[in-house]
């Protein structure tokens, strides 16, 4: 396994007269350009890019980049590119300057690769794990069906497939900083018949330990104003489905507080549906990260960290047993089983028995958990 | 939720000289007679059991019990409950004096209940839990197929079932303490088309946190001892059926070191099988009871623990991810979630890509879990 601790090389660069620019821009959160094309004339087949805008290298061949670049394909993979970096430097912002992600980019020898940026153990994150994957190949109609709702739709044996994703999932080491879960993924898919399906999934999801109300409406708030310039019925709907996804049905209970949750988004043109990916993606950072920079150092007793580790329990749970995305990851050959499983706590605990005693904060996070509310 | 710490009333007494007695002698390992139904001349229909040799009275009312004891549903229900009792007091024998097994008898509105007996946080036993379930009515044909590896065979919508089950696992403190875990368990199902099955299942299997060959031997002697006076057949088929049934198929490593697994068992008359299944049964205690003896006092390192609670860690995905017990648990509606998830330690670890020093001990374990070999 490879392990790129940083990355600042220019990837290929020839004579700048003679280049073509695929450069990715430093861009603010919320910046509407991410991927600026410059072409000059007389250009040969190459391409610059700088990589410091990146965890690692893309998976896909400059090459193919530069052809394919309004392929779609390409195109998400480039914006999860930059939000995972994105998303991670301002991780690193809060956390002791000498901790830093470790990033391994891998390949998988079925077809694609990824690039998984996990801290461990550090001073504000127990396990912070940011993974990107574009893969494709043939994929069992087993796994086809976990990746959609819809999944039942999809018939055939084997089919082949086309996926790129950006999937995160942050464990705190403070009880007093929430635990935050996002994920936007593209999938094609070629049916027997010879018809290509393409659809957008996705969403963000906050999961408390202890329940602080405006920590939640700013969260909730931030997510609803990256989906109101879209549409104003998405952030009603997809916070509803968030609700039902995330549900650990054995114990009637949500997993967190929620956010927005979709899939089988296809219903405007791909460039459209595109944009509002973006849009979701690129609220991570401001509805996330200052919940941490507020409470990141926060007293908290051994008892609120039992608690803590109780919650981490249930999200296991829920991780193992219902989650979609842990299935398709656990279904698909070749799959990288610590990328997928990096979604897991460092630590977990079960107690037979457990309930918080009434009139507690932690049965006040209960409550909410078992009856969802309107944030906003 | 009732808690009963100890049992010894006699349920129901009326003279003896007017008594069949079902009393359930306190049998040592291996004895041939569990239940010794005593009748007496011009008896009513009453019956006097000594509980004390339980952990809580039966699920099945006493009346039932009597009447129906050749039925094979209260004769596994009696089987069950003592070995539960006999399981849990030689536990308690291993265990700091002060802490004893809480009892939860419980019941299911709709039909059965069961009891179940757990340690937490204990000198020797940081969680050990011993469940035995008696249920029925109406089950979904998702569960019922959870109950049986040959689940597909079954059809219907929503069938009638019996089920009645001992379920145990036992996470001891001391890294140097094996984990156990065994089931054995009778069903009953009646098809759409009126024809009702019954069969058998169980195993008993170890899962070591440091590989002591001559304990895994004696482990799997005792279970094969327990096989071999049915049928030589049987144990080099059953460790087999347990190897590759656990299977963490993602990271493609056994849960531990096996012991013996079956399903589906039907093939000698109900007496026969369910004799097998008494032995099978019996031999939980000797089999496991001498290594936690032998090693409860070990001494050992943080680093130890460490690696117990990333083992535990693969544990749970086990359990949440493929254990079929675990399945028919969560899709059972009105199951008691408590009871099933006993199975989970109260710690548990995961830690990205960690892995093993060549050379180790931890190494040595990691390479019997990849490639499972003969103990005998």
């Amino acid at each position: 396994m490879r392990t790129l601790r940083t990355l600042s090389t220019l990837v290929t660069c020839t004579g700048r007269s003679r280049q073509i620019l695929l450069r990715f821009t430093g861009i603010g959160l919320g910046a509407a350009t991410l991927v600026s094309v410059v072409t000059a004339a007389n250009v040969p087949n190459t391409m610059y890019y700088d990589v410091s805008q990146f965890m690692a290298e893309p998976l896909t061949p400059q090459a193919t980049l530069l052809k394919d670049k309004d392929d779609m394909k390409v195109k998400m993979e480039l914006l999860i590119m930059k939000i995972q970096h994105d998303f991670c430097r301002a991780l690193e912002n809060e956390e002791d300057p000498r901790k830093k992600f470790e990033v391994d980019r891998w390949t998988r020898s079925e077809g694609g690769g990824g690039v998984t940026c996990v801290i461990q153990n550090g001073k504000t994150f127990e396990k912070a794990g940011v993974n990107v994957s574009v893969v494709h190949g043939m994929l069992p109609v087993e796994a086809v069906r976990q990746m959609k709702a819809r999944g039942k739709d999809i018939v055939g044996k084997e089919l082949p497939f086309f996926a790129a994703g950006i999937s995160s999932v942050i464990h705190p080491s403070n009880p007093h900083v929430p635990t935050v879960h996002f994920n936007y993924r593209y999938f094609e898919v070629t049916q027997e018949n010879g018809e290509k399906m393409w659809w957008f999934g996705g969403g963000t999801d906050l999961t408390p330990y202890y329940l602080v109300e405006e920590d939640v409406k700013h969260f909730h708030t931030t997510l609803k104003k990256a989906c109101d310039t879209h549409d104003a019925g998405y952030y009603p709907r997809f916070k509803k489905w968030c609700d039902d996804y995330f549900l650990v049905n054995h114990r009637n209970e949500r997993r967190g507080v929620g956010g927005i949750f979709f899939d089988d988004f296809d219903a405007l043109s791909q460039e459209e549906c595109f944009k509002f990916v973006k849009s979701c993606a690129e609220s991570v950072v401001p509805s996330y990260v200052p919940l941490v920079k507020k409470h990141k150092d926060d007293h908290f007793t051994s008892a609120e960290r039992d608690w803590q580790l109780l919650r981490r329990g249930r999200y296991v749970e829920f991780n193992l047993v219902y989650d979609r995305g842990t299935k398709f990851g656990l279904y698909t050959p070749g799959a990288r089983i610590e990328s997928i499983l990096m979604s897991l706590p460092v630590y977990a605990k079960w107690e037979y028995m457990h309930s918080p005693s009434t009139g507690t904060p932690e049965a006040k996070l209960t409550e909410v958990l078992k009856n969802p509310k309107d944030w906003i």
